[in-house]
């Protein structure tokens, strides 16, 4: 608790002034005014996150939070729970969708597990940070304790310092565990009051899948009643360990001064809870893309944020996350590598309305 | 009218034997399947076009058609003519938006004068098929003669021709011309009987003029009777050089057997005469953007494309293709390159539905 008050303390508003700045020079670059959109946007941000007008092209860390969910008793997934540690062994081998596209962007991938509900070995890429073996069945009672909630909340935040001393300039987040749309679903009903439009069919359920998802959510929120004025006590009744450690992931990016990219559903579940502990976390984000699970859209309305990539993706892992890095460079080279309608004798620098 | 004869006649249909081989192995990859939607989209439409199942990373060239338009002596744009020929020797010194997204995503940048108003200096990059200086007014007449739209698409045929014999395996289609938002307009109106809200303040308009713009293309559409019956008619009566040439780069690239990128309002005007002229080339297509001018999504639904960028872009040059082509890569190397469920030994590959 005393690390999370710490880190809380620490997240200031990001400089509007470099900002205008930014977007200054912006306008001067051979282009309409404001004509890239959503790219102009990133590098205003990213400048007002690093404080730079100009700032350099970071050094990119996604950052994959692994935990499992007592929750699959219900009968919740497609998939079994043993896929969770199978996962963790093909991402260390580099042969998933995520190591294929962190490679194309330059990021680096750091995998946690925070709450596998098995023990790992060793693999290259793996911090060892367990805090337990799964969460509880949540349809019968707390997801966690508050108390180990803090604690996988104090591993995102210490993972994401520790990429920060590194040299991380851009986090992205991650996460890998089966089950896990079931307690970000159960996280965007507590907030909206919202169900049958909040639960998808994650990796691939059934339609009757789908009715038991829904219904195992329904008798976890009428069992734990999430109190929604403290986001500590959703999170540890109705979250999950690699939920509650991306929370710390976001919350530490926001605190050490570097811009953060959100990826789907479950990460996002994460990134309510950061902004309900911390409305001013938020301007450290950017939206990736729109997955296809349902409630996204409802989720990312809820924090207000707006997707850029479209691309109907359920995976998860980071991907759209991963993705969205190559567009920040893009928007970064941009502001840094454009003549301005000076250095190229072009005419007519439009003034913005 | 033989060369496009010719090759509207080479336009086969795609391979749907090899997509569905594509599909398979997509699908015995670790990930349920379907899960990376637009991703998996492309990679089997890429497959499908080249024929080959696990295709390699293409050469990547965009194609920016350059040319002038009489119809901004009614004052449609907010930038003089001048700044086309200024645009092109910023393109040629690799100043501009598009050099800055070509040199990310590892395109070739071609640069093809096919109307500008201007005679241009020889400058690197720089293809000299000039058809003629800019298009008449056509809000008083034709924009241009028949035959200088078939002389306009058969440099873009033979430009492709060009790129394909050189190794390019991905076109993306991009283009500057001040004014040229105008013709693009009169092009979807003439199709869809739509005005208002196919007409959009381009590079930046006041509301003042924009009523301006909506006159001018009232009057050419009147002036004019294009008939949507005959792409051609509409084509040379109310198009443009670059959209003509743009046209024939579709074309070409279906009958050469590679995959082309649209880019926004303008180059999806062209992308809606290739389609009239010859349904098939539609296969051929993979959308990028959706463009912050508002009649793009009308153009986009009425040729039936999806983007898969929001990024509220309106520049044009092809920037957006350029940008989706970093996500045909990701795409491509997600097919050759990731683990399947049995060579990764995770459980429980699902059936699709």
């Amino acid at each position: 608790m005393e690390k999370l008050q710490k880190v809380l303390a620490q997240i200031k508003p990001i400089d509007r002034e470099v900002m205008a700045k930014t977007q200054k020079r912006l306008d001067q670059l051979t282009k309409p005014p404001g004509s890239l959109g959503v790219l102009e946007e990133i590098a205003c941000r990213v400048a007002a996150i690093t404080g730079q007008v100009c700032p350099k092209i970071p050094r990119k860390t996604c950052i994959l939070m692994a935990g499992d969910h007592g929750v699959v008793a219900e009968g919740v997934s497609a998939f079994p729970q043993e896929v969770t540690p199978q996962m963790i062994a093909n991402f260390a081998r580099g042969g998933a969708a995520m190591n294929i596209i962190t490679n194309h962007v330059g990021s680096e991938l750091v995998l946690v597990d925070v709450g596998v509900a098995a023990d790992l070995p060793d693999m290259p890429g793996l911090l060892k940070r367990k805090v337990a073996f799964g969460t509880a069945n949540m349809a019968l009672g707390p997801a966690l304790t508050r108390q180990e909630a803090l604690a996988a909340i104090k591993v995102g935040i210490e993972v994401v310092e520790e990429c920060i001393a590194r040299g991380t300039g851009l986090v992205g987040l991650g996460e890998m565990g089966i089950g896990n749309t079931t307690p970000s679903s159960a996280i965007i009903a507590a907030y909206t009051g919202k169900l049958a439009e909040v639960v998808g069919r994650g990796t691939g359920m059934t339609a009757k899948g789908l009715t038991t998802k829904v219904r195992a959510i329904q008798r976890a929120l009428a069992v734990n009643k999430p109190d929604t004025s403290d986001p500590l006590d959703v999170l540890h009744k109705v979250g999950g360990l690699e939920i509650a450690a991306l929370t710390g992931v976001v919350l530490g990016a926001a605190a050490g001064g570097i811009p953060v990219i959100t990826d789907g559903f479950i990460s996002t579940a994460a990134v309510i809870i950061a902004t309900q502990l911390c409305p001013t976390a938020k301007e450290y984000l950017i939206a990736s893309h729109l997955s296809e699970e349902p409630g996204h859209r409802i989720m990312l309305d809820f924090v207000g944020l707006k997707p850029m990539l479209l691309m109907n993706m359920r995976l998860g892992e980071g991907t759209g996350a991963a993705l969205a890095m190559g567009l920040v460079d893009v928007a970064l080279k941009i502001l840094g590598g454009m003549a301005t309608f000076a250095e190229a004798a072009v005419d007519g620098a439009l003034s913005r309305d």
